[in-house]
């Protein structure tokens, strides 16, 4: 069983809103949208991802005779529950900002209009999708704008919270900017290229490191890298330049070392010393182990010489940040907009559009938050992506996604961009939003008294 | 396509290795074992979690013949590799800490035996799975410990790192001690108490929010949780009152009231009132909305009359320490224990086993890392739970593994019950251990000069 594609994976309280929906026939059209309230301290921008996960798991959403069954036997629900959930297909359509975006905080990147129960009941799996990946996506970002023009790879699946998370923060990453990753199912799911050579186990076994080199360099010749911080890190660098030789007479080059622990900033060099002063001046640099886009910004201050960085945790948790706070909430039932106005959490109402304008020179210059049918100026960013529960055709590719992410990330304001740690954005909310808020605000006070 | 069931979840140097392996014969027996190396400063302990999963894994591990199809076309391997796959089968053994068990850094929880190409190709899952149960069980185990005798759920599923973390912090909250979760799907598979009832949007989608209770109770009138923080809390749990006398003539008890948002301590406090002075003594309150150890603790401190907590990001993602400092270490190979000495990454080489002993008064007093064959005072930890890759008969069942975690939780020292910050645990290197570690390191430097 795949956890991923069950309908079961979901809240139990959307199976009993729904119940209480069906007895009172509440099955209109509701709209309900997917925002971040904010954004994390450490966080100047988030970049949208998920989307094609999310018309996915809408497109193939079925709740199997098995589920059923179990659903009927636990004797929470109604025969009409289980009846609906029996005819149930996602009918709804969705808007959304496209898959590579830059947003911010109150801005939706993805509406479901649909039937109530269905709109209620897909909630969890779409904020699940959407959260996780558009916070991988903004990390990586990160890590990409603090390496200008280095070689990233996402080493994160063993510390990633279970398998999907390490499938999906891959293609988050590869999205983002990262050159590829080290899982192999990346490649066979999306295309994502991947990288990988040797572990400290395959030194280890090894009763000696420079045999251990040689042996792997003659079974594994193509696209060479070493792992050289076992035992000895500068005495390992002094190996690969006596095997050198040998290996080239064999017809095999080392392309590069990896450096997995110390000091890597005084490593690096002392390593690129021994590599060029050996004749290896073309063999490249690659570290890991701890990274993240701080540690990336003062190794490449303090002028390492390193050529790539293999990343892991902080990239596939997120670990500075590894939540956002997001919503998924109603706006619009049976046609009237609505809202919530909890302390803290309140919403805008209704089905909006966000406007992004840019500076002569090509840079955001902020963004207006309305009512989709405002008309204002700028670029809309959200767009229908599913009519009637069909995507709508092409979808665009996974490379065409990173390219749109590469432009973003070129297009950002500076300070943001420099990951200034205050950086902001504007973002305006329309006065006819606002009109619309003081309106849903007022009809509800009204039902109130008309109640009294 | 189940990613957590496909054999290329894994990453591509394994896949390498095994290729350079095969090259020279190298498929004798190897061990590797996996430990935390240190733990995340806000975690006085952790608990073993995942095996069960890990034996799942390793007993149905196979290539289908299209990944092995597809691997071959990549070119990056050769037929022999390619034919091993196609008739792997894992064969070998697992020893382990049970599930449920408190652990330090430096014990490993988990022995790998196995042909070297078979135990090498398992590291990135074994990781995956042990690390992300084992530091969900730690971080649920300190709410528990915050909110004694009260009702914890896990409420983490959208704000989860994908489908499988919500379904396994599922498991592993409830292992800690939770009462159960919002998650349904970890009902059908794992049997664990669901719990749940409304969100806001049934409530926004009436014009008025005691229409909404009424509604609500009458559709779902059993384990009656209603959601009183969409606009104003208080005047909310007034409409409770007011609206009890006619859901109790209809045979309607309101079981509780869930508050979301705000300040959590004073409203509280005022809808306990409320409820009281309305003859609602017997209705629970249930607090959820960015709640932590830290902020249940400080609720509680505060006299918070509080019955129970929905936890979500804050439990599902370790938000304070998403990820453990862990390895899966070479420690012996065709009969030779081995060991890393990279910089602050040094391993203790051979098979291990953990001895604990315990106070008079049945309290944890001191655990000794040794040699597996050693013969050290206390309880031996770790124990065969998968031979030839069969798992052995019986496994413990999640209630024997919860109830083990909540013996384990009494038995903890009084400072780490406490999560005082700097509570420390004594975890003792034997004599025979380090002596071993010379001994590698002598053999090392022999073959090393043997080769000048």
């Amino acid at each position: 069983m795949d956890p991923a594609t069950s309908a079961l994976l979901t809240d139990l309280y959307q199976l009993n809103m729904m119940q209480a929906y069906l007895d009172r026939g509440e099955t209109k059209t509701a709209s309900f949208e997917f925002f971040v309230r904010k954004l994390p301290s450490q966080r100047g921008f988030l970049i949208a991802a998920g989307l094609e996960q999310v018309l996915e798991f809408l497109s193939h959403l079925r709740f199997a005779p098995e589920e059923l069954d179990w659903l009927a036997r636990t004797g929470r629900f109604g025969r009409d529950l289980i009846d609906y959930l029996a005819d149930l297909r996602f009918a709804g359509d969705i808007h959304a900002m496209p898959e590579g975006t830059v947003f911010f905080a109150d801005e939706p990147i993805l509406r479901v209009t649909a039937p109530l129960p269905q709109a209620q009941l897909v909630e969890t799996r779409v904020i699940n999708l959407l959260q996780f990946q558009s916070m991988i996506a903004a990390k990586a970002a990160r890590m990409v704008l603090a390496a200008p023009g280095k070689r990233l790879v996402d080493f994160g699946l063993r510390r990633a919270h279970g398998a999907e998370a390490g499938l999906l923060a891959a293609r988050a990453s590869y999205i983002a900017g990262f050159a590829g990753t080290a899982t192999v199912l990346a490649d066979q799911l999306f295309g994502i290229p991947i990288f990988g050579t040797m572990a400290h186990s395959y030194v280890q076994m090894h009763d000696d490191e420079a045999e251990a080199f040689e042996n792997f360099a003659r079974a594994r010749p193509k696209n060479l890298t070493l792992l050289i911080d076992t035992y000895d890190t500068e005495a390992a660098a002094r190996k690969v330049v006596a095997l050198a030789p040998r290996l080239r007479a064999a017809g095999i080059s080392v392309g590069g070392v990896r450096l997995d622990s110390g000091d890597l900033i005084a490593l690096s060099k002392k390593v690129r010393r021994i590599l060029d002063e050996g004749g290896l001046g073309a063999v490249t640099i690659f570290a890991s182990g701890g990274i993240d886009e701080n540690s990336i910004a003062t190794m490449l201050r303090a002028g390492a010489p390193i050529d790539g960085f293999g990343i892991g945790s902080s990239l596939t948790t997120s670990s500075d940040a590894p939540g956002l706070d997001c919503a998924y909430k109603l706006e619009e039932y049976a046609g009237l907009p609505r809202r919530k106005r909890s302390a803290g959490k309140a919403t805008w109402p209704g089905c909006k559009q966000v406007w992004r304008r840019f500076a002569s020179d090509g840079r955001m210059a902020g963004d207006i938050l309305s009512v989709e049918d405002d008309d204002r100026p700028g670029e809309p960013l959200i767009e229908l992506v599913m009519r009637a529960g069909k995507p709508l055709e092409p979808r665009p590719t996974l490379d065409q996604i990173r390219t749109r992410a590469a432009r973003e990330l070129e297009r950002l304001p500076e300070p943001l961009r420099r990951l200034e740690p205050d950086a902001s954005y504007p973002v305006e909310v329309s006065e006819a939003l606002r009109r619309l808020a003081a309106e849903v605000d007022g009809r509800m006070a009204q039902a109130q008294e008309a109640k009294r």
